[in-house]
């Protein structure tokens, strides 16, 4: 089994925000691998990997950062498949991960998420998948439909208060 | 010939930016159109494209918009199909906009690009169909290649200012 | 009893900032509902929410979201009614749904207050039902001037701590 | 003819974005007076016009100011009418001026629209008229849909634009 | 004993802050008073206050504030005083009461501090008070003086710390 | 006539905004001095001017400074004067100088005025001259008075601008 | 034994900080000093300092600072040895820091890195050492290969992560 | 001729900044190249670059970025050189720029100077430079004491200046 999309992290301190990514691809069968890599610290080991993603069968990269977020973009760099980037917080509420990864230079652009957003790129990383898999793609649209159900299940709670000239 | 790309704008003022994602996918041989539409005031419009664009065919969404700029997420939560969010700069630089546009809750991502980077969001949508169609994908490496060609242009320029204590 | 004030959220969680909007309405014998609403999650039940309130005979909307706070512009496209926006700091100290919130384009204004500010939304709404109300608007007076009674208390505390060179 | 809205500046240099509010309550046939009053310069005339604008038949308050902007937020602690409050970008492009108006403290809210949003804050002026007065109400609502054909024109404007791939 | 200096806040949770200011002044013997007062919900006392403080022998005011923080701007409208504002970090860092404090308009200046700066408020009030006052100005100086102090003990302290590599 | 205030800068270039001190200062007949330091380009002359200023006889001194702007800052580090800071927007909108100003530790003050104010720090020193001046007092009243003249005048133009539903 | 590089502080609250200067230096068995400094508290003693520091064969100086840090700028304008500046993150996430220390006038440059970062800043130092020193060049050569091993020990880490669809 | 320093840059259009760095560089007589690399478009060449400027002879890097400013700190990453980076204000007034390139893990620092900062770029090279040269130094030094003629030049310009109550 090939991964379909490339998590990649600087660390394992990173893991709380990307474990969600993980648990998403997971529950879409989605084929992925985790890997630790740093623009800064293996600067070419993150070439060989950005280089060769796409003939291993890679489609989607996600790659989080914080700081100064070089990855998302040296990645981007280094391969046509699209980049999703995770600003993380760090420091700065990770507004200097934010701006380092969403103002890319024309030509290269990385697709950035909220700030922690490790939910989000996997979902989004889903949505390019479904573009050319109808299986991934009805996955996906039950996934989206049931986000609803938080909403209704709030309704049903804030019924339950109760106050006096409260009507519902 | 059916679009693959849509792009959406709210007013003919922002043209100078969405040009530039018009004329990449003209470059690339990608059918496109171009739509306005405002998630404030056509939002019923917004619900019929958001909700038909897949069956009418269309793979990739960008969506440009400035100040409390909903527009690129109130698609994203229409529409299975990968949205770009194009920040522009109207008010406050464009911070608003990017914040309005990137900051999108778990569940419903927005891919979000460079303030004014209507070229980004392009180069991302052409990212994004490479995945299911190698002429586009063949297209687009000669572009990232051709990348390069700015640069050399510019060592070429710099080579020309004479220092008595340059050496290049 | 018909509800006047409609007061929306995207989730339980932001219960104790609205919990305040709710409680002062209360205090001000105003029925309400409370209703949870996303425009990212239930964008349909959304428009049907907004489309339909003014001839349920609901007077004004309130609204609280966090970070990408597209619902109260939403609502307010959809609504003839007053929508005020509660921007709650989920993120970024609430800065990004402040933004979101507030900078609305040209004709469908948001009347934005404090960041968290549960209480000002329930404050404003009754200034703007004191209009055709002359019940509601001289309980709000006495309300109004009541708050002077923190600052007494203040005054009387601030006497009580000695100092020799305190005068007072 | 009495006044139901007040337009409130410090400086003529104000104009620019103020007329855009008395354009629209013009064309809303809603009576309005135009006033000068600063919370720094002339602080007792704030004191009279705020304590005395309800009795006078004014039933909604636009204010306007930058920088260290307290007028709004004064003339609210000075009457029970809803008060209006117009970010205007003197320096720092109407941030100071924007958080000195939205963060009012708990009980005094200042219903704050769109930096240099003249227009905005007489639209939210219109809406809270038209809930007691039918007449008003028809008039937004008219106005109201009206906006969308902005949105029309901008499609027809985008339809003329030529490309080959273009598909609209 | 009459006060020289009148130290103004809004409430008692502002204390914290505001202690290290009677502190000081207590330190150097120098007479001040405590208040509670509010610039929006309680105007006319402040209004009293700042218009006879001048004639009740006060020479400095100092005024903290947060949020909105209109009160130490509203002061210095009403008297011939100098006004020193405290912006206090009760939302958003401190950012919105500290642009809500400097930012005056020309003519009416407020003299800003650092954010929670309540000790170096009362330092400069008795920079003010020392102008007209050698006995003041003496104690001052000595306190000026004692400031390397905790340098010394600083250095004192890093002496201790022991490397194999550090020389000092 | 010896100088009761110095306004210090760093370059002539800071004139257009140091000149409105100078001639406020005119006008209210205070001999005062202008003089070019630099905290990073002449600190042996800041060093000197500041140890010895109030033994000429300078009573308050006013320093303007932009980016890293360390001049007001280490005056007031090495005088028992009041020290006046005036952030200039050379870069960032004057944001970096603010902060570089305002932010001062515990014991060492910077009277802090608006962005470019160089108007108002002026009217601050005044305010400090007249502690022990009654002349000076009495000459700082008139000119407070005579602020409200400039919002007689607004609201005469505002008088004059006509619409038919304007009421004044 | 004399110091190479000087590792200035305002207080031993910013010992958690440059702690990590001091434990890189001592493992480059670099000779170094650390001392107590205040541009505010003491200027005669950093004037002292920073004049002396070359001549007494320091060749880098580290200097941490926060709020309006003008202590690095400061040093830098009295000697002609390279210095690098820590903004702490004391107040404002260190925003006010950061500005104060990179936004140097023409001329007076001080070598600004991360906020709090006292590790980056001592590497800097000894990436400036080694412009003259074979052995130290050697050692650090070494250390910047070693960086590389926290991301294959993460890398292991992550490969020890169990789902059904990740496939590494 | 071999070069000294290294001058980076993206474009031809960073030359009005940069320019300064080699106007300081050939003014004292250091050696050095001009060249255009880029992160983001050349990324094999940046690696290349940076791989081998040492053992070409270069001393020190200086790198100016603008937006998503990855540059210096893929050189840094690469190099055991000192990176100077000077970020550029192409967008949001080079506050991305600033926080790309300031805010580097620890390990791999990058040297950050003012927003478009050339000239003080090459300053801080040549002070890296005089760590070893002592005719280097000895130029430095001459530069630095005539930083003061500005000073002097602007205080002959104010004392030009003619008022009534002026002193100077």
């Amino acid at each position: 089994m090939k991964p379909l999309v490339s998590i990649i992290m600087g660390s394992t301190s990173d893991l709380p925000v990307m474990k969600k990514a993980a648990d998403f691809l997971e529950s879409m069968e989605i084929p992925f691998e985790m890997l630790a890599l740093s623009a800064h610290r293996t600067p070419h080991e993150v070439e060989e990997f950005a280089t060769n993603a796409a003939s291993r069968g890679v489609k989607v990269i996600i790659a989080a950062a914080g700081m100064a977020a070089a990855l998302p973009g040296v990645i981007a760099a280094l391969t046509q498949l699209p980049v999703i980037g995770v600003p993380l917080s760090a420091t700065l509420e990770g507004k200097d991960a934010l701006l380092s990864i969403v103002q890319m230079p024309p030509g290269i652009p990385v697709a950035t998420v909220t700030i922690n957003g490790g939910m989000n790129a996997a979902v989004l990383a889903v949505r390019m998948l479904s573009l050319c898999d109808a299986d991934i793609a009805a996955r996906q649209d039950l996934y989206r439909t049931s986000l609803r159900e938080k909403i209704v299940k709030a309704n049903a709670e804030l019924a339950e208060i109760k106050y006096r000239f409260k009507t519902n």
